[in-house]
């Protein structure tokens, strides 16, 4: 049933792969081809899945390739300050109007997430190869399906609180660090008729997007992401409605 | 594929129907029939639907029932206190565990639900035909699915704030009444493993469980709380957790 | 102690107010006016209260203003495309770190509201005199302090739902309207250090700002939104924390 | 000003003190009496403080005390199932009304946590002299007030995800542990008329409540839960209310 799976686009920042070479090591192909296959082979025929990057026109984010976006996943860290305003208007534009979005580890500080978010999503850091280890706080979840109460990533960089966002609408994970550092690491918000999941880990020079948990936790959240019955076609802006708008025959129905 | 089939149970107390006869006329064969058939039309092949009431032996919630039962629907009224604490407490650890539960109507002050919320569940009312207006305010929750922006329902009882309940986690319904009270007449609460959802509308004088869009909010929320991927079989007692207990090889896989 | 007063900067648009005759006679001084009169009134020595308007040099929000401004209101319609970019990111950063916002009616459309929610913050609207009712669901919370269960304002603009906002983090009140419509007219948001208030009521061509109910919200948002002692004195940027950087003499008290 | 002050009652099992030569050696005068002491250090005239122990008639709960009681603060771990059910419902019914209650530790288990939770409250534990280290994550909430981002406690019984409570109305606290582990260790509810905080931190046989960060906690959590102003004489249960009661000369105000 090609016709309903999921569209998913990853997208990557692809700066880090062709300049660093300890994270070339890691991920010749690029962290995105990764994290594609990643979503490949946990869901199946139930997706399609295709990949975008920053040096693409128009970052690879056309009109088009949103309009026929389901869900998107966005990693990116060094260059987020290039990557143009009027692309980050138009996936806030299609996150308000259903499309998902899934932001992994340093694309908090991307445009796109702030924009959401409202806040400085600031947070601690270092990069001293702790371990990671991560626990379910929501274990019905649709996110945790499959996943045990805590799962480790041998080695990554951390991610300490404060993390300088909304409070989440549901907080699915949180992580504790070697250093004793802890993480809201899964939170969860709905904005507009949008759906969007954080999830932490996935520095660029460790092998995090190999890891079984890591992919079953990023399949599951485009799942949970994913709502196109209910999205728009055209933005929310509603118009002046007349006393009895909703009374008419017919009712409410034609309307959104 | 039967085996997939969402396993409703409908309780109904039964007992305004059998003794009042302005409600005989409206339900002849008991509110919980004509509520049954409403998911029966809604959901077709994807539940299995039964009935259960309160002169039933152990209600007709016995543990066979229970443990078959994916998603329970609840109405009750007049004999709120008839109902076995034993029962009560039955359905408690069922829901705990993962269970749906979706509250309808005067079932806000049934002890299952009291004893789920930890408050009063108390509110205002008025029996005076007051015409009812349904409004979304999550319109891409999946229990809004299909549903206009605002509804009407002809008249209805009123219910009218403070509902002395903690804050749902998601907010999906408010309701308006001719008298100019307000409600909040959708709300989703997680507690445990399972999924409760409290519906507003269904006093027994009024045909209000024919309306379609109201059989549609509650054919919707079943879909939501049905989760059986991710329920208990037992209650959750976390034992003693050894030094580094999720780190032997499986690591917590096997733990719950 | 007038050292410890709250220090409230009025903001108003003061558009309406000299271009509409029939404003000016509802508001010859201009809404600002009249909402600072309200908060003395009822704040009397708790405050001390100031007013800024568009067409001040910076819109009258200088850093010297904001940087002694406890908590600012903000009234705005008509000419929210002219307030100045750089001085909404300025009192943006300055919630961000602990001053206390108070958004008032068409402020919702306000560019510092849409930045803070990351949503379209759209809604349905209509000039028809509807009698409103505003409904308390939280009676417990300080915005609600003196309150009763419900009030009316004789006639306003009508807002319904969908109001497109994050869900809130504590709801204290939802209207009703003449026409049906409902909305949720009291939504308390916490964001890093600062918590904002968004207060419903307010149409420019109504006495709203004189009724005594309306003048006890806005107090009472005051005096909530009001936190100098968890404040900040610069942005939010965490910077590397080395492994075991709070466990130093002194701890982490140093830090922020 | 001795009637403003705010009226504490410290709750104590008193059981482990008397039975155990080892928390008898930390603890000579029993748990509650460190807290109290606690209290009234970092609150001094603010409050006036008495205790009350399970050996006490009616484990000195009286309808006086608690009529006479702001705020409630409660430990117990080994006679839980020794506290009186009709204790437990007085109890409850008064925070639903609006008497704060602080629960501590061990507490988790405790009737009147339950009743008001509506879950297990079960977790993971161990106890091995792990390091807990309690981290901010909302940092501009009052029961934060001057703590630093993280402090440590030398030594700790561990407990662990998954806590089995309904998500946080704010969450305020969340710890690691040497083990790894992580947990919500300061989580804000308001239920009725009331406020409930619980605070991990406490086992027995360690020297906790004498520590100053954990005193700091507990006394800004005591001014938090504090909201006399908004408090019921009566339960709530609403009454019926017919069509315009809210519109009567004087409005609602005479209503609750």
């Amino acid at each position: 049933m090609e016709t309903t799976a999921i569209r998913v686009t990853v997208w990557g920042e692809n700066v880090h792969e062709r300049s660093h070479e300890e994270v070339r090591k890691v991920y010749p192909d690029g962290m995105h081809s990764v994290i594609a296959a990643g979503v490949r082979e946990r869901l199946g025929d139930a997706v399609t899945v295709r990949t975008a990057t920053l040096d693409q026109p128009e970052h690879g984010l056309t009109e088009d390739v949103l309009a026929s976006t389901d869900v998107l996943t966005w990693w990116g860290h060094m260059a987020h300050e290039k990557v143009d305003d009027a692309i980050v208007a138009r996936v806030h534009q299609r996150v308000l109007q259903g499309m998902g979005l899934i932001v992994l580890h340093s694309g908090h500080y991307a445009k796109i997430f702030r924009t959401l978010m409202g806040t400085t999503c600031s947070l601690r850091w270092r990069e001293a190869n702790d371990r990671e280890v991560i626990w379910t706080v929501s274990p019905a979840h649709p996110i945790a399906e499959g996943l045990p109460p805590a799962f480790i990533i041998p080695q990554e960089e951390m991610y300490g609180e404060f993390f300088d966002v909304p409070q989440p609408d549901e907080l699915v994970f949180i992580s504790s660090f070697t250093g004793g550092e802890v993480f809201r690491t899964g939170c969860c918000y709905r904005r507009g008729w949008g759906r969007i999941f954080y999830f932490r880990p996935g520095h660029e020079s460790y092998p995090t997007y190999y890891q079984q948990e890591v992919r079953q936790v990023i399949a599951n959240s485009i799942r949970w992401a994913h709502n196109p019955t209910q999205s728009r076609q055209k933005p929310y802006s509603a118009d002046n409605a007349p006393t009895g708008w909703y009374e008419a025959p017919g009712g409410a129905a034609g309307q959104k």
